[in-house]
């Protein structure tokens, strides 16, 4: 055959039309993760957010503050300002900005006018993660972040990492959504221990909004990152069920459960793995990769914490690396050469695809009445 | 003057209108070389020809394979997959391909649809170059392969190399065809012993898709990178005669004659070198230079060889240069401010140009009908 | 606030469609310096100037010769080519050019052709700099070379640079009319001495084809760079006076005067430094910038001049930088998300950004007619 006909590719085409791609509009109004709690200082810092050069920085009282990276007179960075008394002087001729974004200082005027400023962000911090909303103003509404109390509680154990994809986020939910690839791009470090782990029964749920996974894979092997830290040996007879869900366009979460099948059911010791993975656009193609993993075994083990985070990040290097090569593949193929045949596995991230697709058209079509 | 009039110029841009140039379509109804046989093993190997990104192997029984370099599913690259008993298993998700390009297992599914696939392209190989065929799959008939049976034979010794030529294919072929460049690309290497080779009589055939040029020039001294290798040592009684054909895009065959007139015709030792351009289209502005000369004396003088491919090479590295340096003019130049203006000894070269253009139009007048 | 209102940026984009950005075309009629007279020697230097790839040489006979750096034959570049008694031969087939730009010998034929040649461009040396018109041939006029007579006089004593610039020249002629920068771009060079330089008293001229600024400081502190060369001391009773005045799109002219207050008016010791700055395009993103400094003290002390020259060039490298720094937000920033909010202090700057959007769009009228 050495082709699909042209009937199937059609078809393929015609379905890939309404997905998601790397080339959709972004979804503005959502909240994203700008930057690590941790990364934010008195200090400035440049970074790009779905196609927007911003100024980061926290003010010494502690607030997170996201303005647009642009004097409103000479398009001066103002990431290559200084930051004096938690306002940004503009290193050029010294315009002077507040926390709201507003001019408040022309130095070669003696009355500042009131028509000059540049858009600040909303901002809120949750524990390990700063939030912005780069969305409608008169939309932003921190109810709508999504709720992660794991991440603020002293149950769970928290490893947090950054990694910079070369990818569009959007490969990365649908990475997530179709968890047979562990066996492959991660046929060393998380699927080693499960063989057959694509073949493993699993559920789909697809509603309102709601894309999600669930696969259990009984009887295998704990995987390597996982199995020294959960201290259950080289048994041949754990479990591990995951559920992998997307929640919004910045927010996909999974929770894993590691066991052992051989310890009745009712008093099984059960070793959760919350994982938030928050990809963030830097662009079209490239994302910003924060991720945030919390146990509930082991608390406060720092010994645990090194060696699961070493694991773990060298398994999500893997995604990093596979999703690139998928991205320079697309980049680089015209359209009309471009189709994707999705098999019954890609159920949920083709319904989720569609859903990113409604959201980003339907926004689209609102900032344009 | 200091300028051709504006008449000159648009008579020129007119006839460069006719001739083909690095931003004509690719002729892809015709066989071109994709790799030296040397370099196919079996395992994966990336390389883009005529714009296409293509996964090259060969087989364990010794078949050469190409495949389009992306997984249906996801758009994986396929290079970067694993070879595993001659078929290919995408490294993202499992996919399964054959060396027809046949998906012939999807790890999740039971039964592998019989839709899925991946385009393979015809593969001959011939001696020491494998072609490729990336036209018309009912187009493609080894037959129309150029014999090139001294590059099988045992009366030729062959010296065999690769460059990547950044720069159209377009311009190695003209350079191939008005050798009066070789006084002064090459006035260190192969144009050493011939001042005024540009003003040597020379005959031009110019036919049915012939377009050849023979040049001869007497007395003069043998060049420095063949007076060793063939023993003629410093006469200035030699004599070079050499005929550059253009014999497809793919292929420009050269032979040239070295001898001493100061021998009686009749019983003349005669030098043949008989080369080989293979100039495969990566994209419009790069080219892979795939070279083969082969020898009619010392045979089998692995000296030889090392010293002739050397002095060779060295010369054809000098091409790269110049041909490398005319693409950064011409893709540097707005089109309405280019011009080239021909003289009598491009004639041959023209005449290929607008060959090869009309070659290019034909078939994608034919692929869009 | 956090941001001008829809109707003030509105206005901003409105105003600023009448200036000209880095996206203007060039204003091509006007003398731009090609090269420092000590860069041409008698040998082949490619360079860039607005736009076009020119290949610029000084004969034998000292006579500077900028030619279009492209082969009229096959688009060989010139300045890869060899000079040979004052003329160029293709380094390709040999088509040799005089200083006139005429192709006087075509080698594989008897008679050159007199219908070959490239374009040659007015040149004029004046003292340590050589102009090169590249407008309209027949309003090639040496007499509109602006007269820097102190660059040859004795009376004043050079130094000499250039900077490549990662920015239009365009915001590099407004820097040099808005000095309220030098507090905050130079705070710690030219601005040390001078706090509240943005808010001294300045001058304005603006009239026909005139646009100037003059500013006077005292009493201030002598800036770093000038205090030791110009014997002042760390004086506070000093004076700092300068006048800018965008001269031709080619030329700034800068004249600043030092002085002690502390000294009986018509008796003062007054120290000046006159500074030519020379920008050349090289394309629209960047700029050949030249500088030609003068004082009128410490005549002929070299130590005073290498003193002096290290000073002056790390301030002006502030100016490359931060002029780069907003290159790279202007051309990142979407046409329609762009506007500049200009202030009192920019009158003069706006005013010559109008006046050069309008050389410009008239040339190119005339041009188009």
């Amino acid at each position: 055959m050495t082709l699909p006909s042209a009937d199937t590719i059609r078809r393929a085409q015609t379905a890939g039309a309404q997905m998601a791609s790397f080339e959709t509009p972004f979804v503005f109004n959502c909240w994203y993760v700008a930057a690590l709690a941790s990364e934010l200082k008195n200090e400035l810092l440049e970074r790009m957010i779905l196609g927007r050069r911003l100024v980061l920085y926290r003010t010494s009282d502690g607030v997170p503050v996201a303005l647009d990276d642009r004097c409103a007179h000479r398009s001066f960075p103002l990431s290559k300002s200084k930051l004096v008394d938690d306002t940004i002087v503009c290193g050029y001729h010294g315009f002077r900005y507040d926390r709201t974004g507003d001019c408040v200082e022309v130095p070669s005027l003696t009355k500042c006018p009131a028509t000059i400023g540049v858009r600040a962000y909303p901002m809120v911090e949750r524990g390990p993660v700063v939030w912005i909303w780069m969305g409608a103003a008169e939309e932003a509404d921190p109810s709508t972040i999504p709720p992660l109390s794991w991440m603020e509680s002293s149950e769970w154990t928290l490893n947090i990492g950054y990694l910079d994809l070369p990818a569009s986020y959007i490969g990365l939910h649908e990475n997530l959504l179709d968890l047979t690839h562990i066996e492959f791009l991660h046929a060393d470090t998380l699927g080693a221990g499960a063989p057959g782990y694509s073949m493993a029964p699993y559920n789909t749920e697809i509603g309102e909004g709601v894309f999600a996974l669930s696969r259990t894979v009984e009887p295998a092997s704990i995987p390597g990152p996982f199995a020294g830290p959960m201290a259950f040996g080289d048994i041949t007879t754990g479990g591990r069920s995951i559920r992998s869900e997307f929640v919004t366009p910045a927010l996909h979460q999974l929770v894993a459960r590691y066991y052992d099948t051989a310890e009745p059911a009712e008093q099984r010791r059960i070793c959760f793995i919350s994982t938030a993975h928050l990809p963030t656009p830097r662009d079209h193609v490239s994302t910003h990769y924060f991720i945030v993993n919390g146990r509930n075994f082991a608390l406060g083990d720092a010994e645990v914490t090194e060696d699961l985070h070493r694991g773990m990040f060298e398994a999500f290097a893997e995604d990093v690396w596979g999703l690139g090569n998928v991205q320079s593949v697309l980049s680089a193929t015209p359209a009309e050469e471009l189709y994707e045949i999705s098999v019954k596995s890609d159920t949920a991230a083709v319904a989720m695809r569609r859903h990113i697709r409604n959201l980003a058209l339907a926004e689209a079509a609102e900032r344009a009445a």
